[in-house]
């Protein structure tokens, strides 16, 4: 092998600004339909009252950060699906930045919920940031912040 | 050189998870002090309700996702700002992961707000989700959702 070869290998892999774009476009790409297939099983799994489904897609130790309330663990997130009973909620991704085993999805989402007891349905939409790893060949999220897009309004 | 040490030089730059763990590690500990001081300057900005100094540390088409709003554009986010005065903000790092240019913040806020014709202050604790991007060598928000660890009290 020529020199010449030997360090054409060795430039090759240095990743440019523009080749780190590239890659990390691609990784967002692969990793999309992943992400959002994790989505639709928490949806899934609120339609269904189950919590096993829901928490399934946040790492062990993922910190989860509703609005309103402290930041909850795995376990006060299953106090507080039981809490909730089953509910509609829908999302859709609206951004993605991937680089490795790290993502960042932005999305909005929309929720009807019945809270058993409750008096009346809230129907409510806001947006979210998901901070996602790839583990164990899985995309598991780590860290979940969410709000809403509106105040609570009093009844008319 | 023989072939052994070329074979050697490509392996070298072919990243191990182990590999990749201790960079993101040693690329977080870099990232931080930087990070922070772009929250403490957004701290001075909001002190002296100057929309100018907060608005530096995002970037031109970050999202903005405040509670109980729409997302913001700079351009809303410069109302929003108008419209609350000059406000108390601390902010508290409690989680930074970092690969290559993307960054991800978890952190905790402390607020105090009077705005303008507010018949009373006020005080407000939460968390956040900010994702930073490395942008000409300055870290600046592309995407930052906030909300409450309260739900508003009526008074006593």
């Amino acid at each position: 092998m020529p020199w010449i070869a030997c360090l054409a290998l060795v430039t090759a892999c240095t990743e440019s600004p523009d080749k780190a774009d590239a890659r990390m476009k691609a990784e967002a790409d692969a990793a999309r339909p992943l992400i959002e297939a994790q989505m639709a099983r928490y949806s899934r799994g609120a339609a269904a009252g189950n919590a096993d489904t829901l928490l399934a897609m946040y790492a062990p130790d993922a910190v989860v950060m509703p609005p309103n309330q402290k930041l909850a663990t795995m376990d006060s997130l299953r106090a507080r699906f039981a809490r909730l009973g089953p509910f509609q909620v829908s999302f859709a991704t609206r951004g993605l930045t991937v680089n490795g085993p790290v993502a960042i999805e932005r999305g909005v989402w929309s929720a009807v919920m019945s809270p058993p007891g409750a008096p009346l349905a809230v129907v409510r939409d806001g947006k979210y940031l998901a901070h996602w790893q790839r583990i164990n060949n899985q995309w598991l999220m780590v860290e979940h912040i969410w709000n809403d897009d509106y105040q609570p309004v009093a009844l008319p």
